[in-house]
């Protein structure tokens, strides 16, 4: 059988946050389903290493912040590729709260859902947690964020705890060339020494492109900063990966 | 709360078959997600009172046909708005067949997958079955068909057993003007009886539009022919609705 067929799969890209007591945590994920209109049953499937499966499971509540398209990689790259138990992802990212204080979005984000789990259903590595909905809010009207857009005019992976994870995107298997951020790759006709610095990397945990005509502005890094020269601190604004596992293009 | 944040999921468009014995159904469903990928767990979510919900809970197996773009409204419609209790489906639409054979289809379809149940989950009105993966196959690349693109493009409808049934979408609440399959809605200035016969009109349960200037040449209806001039026993090319229930855009 050929279980690529997965991948035709459609699903949106969401922000599933859960609260326990003082603490609070938020991740990506592409699992939330409504089951029924009478009564609004939503579920959604998190993976039983992730910090946010702890707090689902101490709270009984979970929240769904719908990502718009315009949600940059890197907000994705806090919430995907981090795990709440090594940086509080809130420092990074202000949150606002719903009624029973999960916290949710509210920039590059079309709306929020609140439920609480009536049932936890084992799913092998992940739980599927079955919530009756008991808050929402709709921010604006827009395009929401899917994998589809994020997989293909993105360039984003799934991480390992994805129930969508792709082996074959592996760090040990080189992706095949993309553009970055959406972008067309460019074929430069350039001199040896020009191509050098426009080298683009690939960083090979999350596929962010590092792409040297762009530089990376919000870290201070120019446009026109090839990949040798980054600051020695600089790391993928996505995931944080160390530009040394980068893989040239 | 605003439940129309519920609107903002995103999902894909599938015909989810099933079999017990000599019996073969399939239903259009939009709740199709993977919930692991080791080992590979699939969760749909089915209404109690659909046949195909009958022949899943004799069969313990369900297939799911992705959908492609280009799948006609009409070919949505006999799986969508009719029941395989009261027509056979697959006199219309020529199914080929899984491993464990269930029926899926091939035209307009990127591929499928056939799941064992393993488990089943109540969820109200609805039942959720957990399935692993036992077959799997990919016909060609293309787009899938979104709920989203069948909702904003195609016009399309939820029926009231879908767990996204929209009440305000109800027939007794006229519906927006909107462009016939996908194109523009046009806005003709012409003389009261040449308008009269360019009048479109709206089928209340699907959404499907008669737009005079194309006819519905499937039927052996010629474009140019007007709603009033229909033949007699012509019914919505979706949903088999009589023309005496559409309405006038």
């Amino acid at each position: 059988m050929n279980t690529k067929a997965l991948y035709t799969l459609s699903s949106g890209l969401y922000v599933v946050g859960a609260k326990a007591s003082d603490l609070y945590d938020a991740q990506v994920a592409n699992t939330v389903v409504q089951l029924s209109s009478d009564p609004k049953l939503v579920s959604v499937c998190i993976n039983k290493n992730n910090y946010t499966h702890e707090l689902i499971e101490q709270g009984g509540y979970f929240s769904v912040s719908v990502l718009s398209q315009d949600a940059p990689m890197e907000l994705i790259g806090v919430f995907g590729f981090h795990s709440g138990r090594e940086v509080d992802k809130f420092t990074m990212v202000n949150p606002v709260y719903t009624i029973h204080g999960l916290p949710v979005l509210h920039e590059h984000c079309l709306g929020y859902l609140e439920c609480q789990v009536l049932q936890s259903v084992d799913a092998a590595t992940h739980t599927l947690y079955i919530g009756q909905l008991t808050d929402a809010a709709v921010y604006h009207q827009g395009e929401a964020l899917t994998y589809a857009y994020y997989h293909e005019i993105k360039k984003g992976r799934s991480p390992k705890n994805a129930p969508t994870y792709r082996a074959e995107e592996d760090p040990t298997v080189k992706p095949a060339a993309t553009g970055s951020y959406g972008k067309p790759a460019a074929t430069p006709a350039v001199p040896a020494q020009a191509a050098a610095d426009l080298q683009r990397y690939t960083c090979p945990i999350c596929g962010y492109i590092y792409d040297p005509a762009e530089g990376d502005p919000a870290h201070d890094v120019p446009a026109g900063t090839s990949f040798t020269a980054l600051p020695a601190d600089w790391v993928c604004p996505v995931c944080s990966t160390y530009p040394s596992l980068f893989e040239a293009e």
